[in-house]
């Protein structure tokens, strides 16, 4: 088995895409192609970011993660690999793998500077067929990655100073909404962590949480504990505070905007 | 050979989808998964019943189904697997199986209850990721179905009331639009058998198709059959009565909405 | 290995991609099929016969690739085999392959007529079911292509006028707009040999780009070689001119629509 996941801002429509998949199997044969997702916003580099982390624990050990979202193709930006838990990142130095090195298990990094594992044929403009595809192919064939270039310090990688919740001075806990999903749900970067941390500063008191005008007593444990289409805070599936509606469209029905603040009290019960 | 489809609301925008394939693989390394479609609207079980009755049939036998369209998920709602000519479907029991049941040919039905086939780590968020992929990569390598749970009737699912098409007073064939395809083809709840048996009334006559203020008369065989642009009426793929346009969009050409009336008359030749 | 790649104007919302995988792996459990896109404008024959131009190449010799824009199913237009550089190309006859065909390396052509190899229960509104699915399932699994129909001269075949640059009275290279990507950089049908033809004419002068009111001098090596969202003209990944924005979108900045010209001129350095 070897599996290569995809995780890109190249959407469907064009078919940069396929063409990678094209040559993954020219080098690799064998390899089992999953998407995860082509739909990263054009090069949003932090949207990417907290996808890959959300997501690559689901996959066996052994499975090579493919990024490009790389708004610098053609610069002198690094190319590099990542090898984390079992898992083998391949992506562009541009501050995407930030939340996966937080995580601080990682075994070791290279530089990409083997050109003999390129396309002979290099554009300026598509590494992602030129360059990540077919080294992307050779690492889940078994390549020891340290044919590919010189090791690196984590030092060394780009590492991108993202927005987290804090306690505010008149102690609220501040965070705010970094994306939705397609249900509309409104997903915060505020970790489980953190709430359980505030939590236990008074734990005989009542979480409240607000956003905009609209305030929630407690958490749920699912998108349904509350009446129809009425709004619940909730830990979504990924550990992450979410705002939500029972069965419909937080984001709409409330009209919570990408950066709007969330905070959340300790109130008597 | 063990073929896993997926059929769910979960868009592709967010990694829900990839997340599921990664832990499919990482039970059945071995699963081919075909994704039917992630754009079913967002919890909209009728959509996703039509669809899989429209699909199943293509696959090879043995080809476990998994679909995921759950606005309750986290609710006490049951997961249900349903075995039928061959295939297996596993779903939530929200009537998602209705067009599915009613062809009659049922072999067994359990109700999904062993935990040692979810994920250990379990939200009430994700149950896509943490009951439905694991579970069906566990029927795709073969487990018996009698291993998920307790068997159920077919009595004991929820089945819902979908709108089908009658008879009226004055002797007309009344139907409505359930869905558009991408070329804006308009696909009634007409099925080509409710057609055979309303011509047979009177088979001296010519079938006429009214739909708001378009006039049709009789089927066509392709959609080509008509002039550039003309609307014709014809029994799609599926077996399904559909409002087309020669090389056009006649939803938007000729203002059709869901939920649109179509009646059929009986016209002397 | 047998891979089949599929591009159509299906869409992936609705599920004829999804049972098009369910026919070919009936036939070929075996096929590994990798869409190249469902998502061609509906009907846009050109477009898609560009994409194929673009893809085929990246994919390993003995690929199957299956092309389904077909405005004319249902009516008499033919359905063909092509082979080439050890490429299959399967796709109704309609001028998709105009651009293959001008490559001028063509080993072999079928008309597709055996209807052993289609589905018992035919559609005339969904050949991509019911002949394109299980013909080139078959195919991928290394059936000769002359089991298939009779032999075809590239005569035979329709091939479309497909609007291409020209050198003006003035002495300009004039090429026009014909398709955006998803970054909104503005694929043009200038071919990379033109304009080293043209750059010939005397070679001691600059190259100027003109589109609309943007003037570019020279071309780029890389997106990212002009100051933060400034133009630039480059030689794009396929090898035609390509105007982009650095780190922005050109079609929406610029104000580019499909057909817009784009004029090249000789000026002194």
């Amino acid at each position: 088995m070897s599996i290569i996941t995809l995780l890109t801002d190249f959407g469907t429509k064009d078919a940069y895409a396929g063409i990678m998949k094209g040559v993954i199997l020219s080098v690799n044969p064998s390899a089992v192609i999953v998407d995860i997702t082509h739909h990263i916003d054009p090069q949003n580099v932090i949207q990417a970011a907290y996808i890959i982390k959300s997501s690559y624990r689901y996959f066996p050990e052994g499975t090579v993660h493919v990024m490009v979202v790389d708004p610098g193709v053609g610069s002198d930006r690094a190319i590099v690999v990542l090898e984390m838990v079992g898992h083998i990142f391949l992506a562009p130095d541009n501050g995407i793998l930030t939340l996966l090195m937080d995580e601080g298990k990682i075994s070791s990094i290279v530089r990409v500077e083997n050109t003999r594992y390129f396309l002979e044929s290099m554009s300026q403009t598509f590494h992602g067929r030129d360059i990540f595809a077919p080294v992307g192919a050779h690492l889940c064939r078994g390549m020891d990655i340290k044919k590919l270039g010189s090791p690196l310090d984590r030092q060394n990688l780009v590492h991108l100073q993202i927005r987290k919740p804090y306690i505010s001075n008149n102690n609220q806990l501040v965070g705010t909404v970094v994306s939705f999903d397609r249900f509309g749900n409104c997903i915060s970067n505020i970790d489980v962590n953190y709430i359980k941390k505030f939590s236990e500063i008074d734990s005989g008191r009542m979480l409240e949480i607000k956003i905009g005008k609209t305030t929630i007593a407690g958490l749920s444990l699912s998108y349904v504990d509350t009446t129809f289409r009425s709004p619940l805070a909730i830990i979504g599936s990924f550990g992450y505070l979410e705002i939500a509606l029972n069965k419909g469209n937080a984001k709409r029905y409330l009209g919570i905007e990408k950066g709007d603040t969330i905070t959340l009290n300790l109130k008597p019960t």
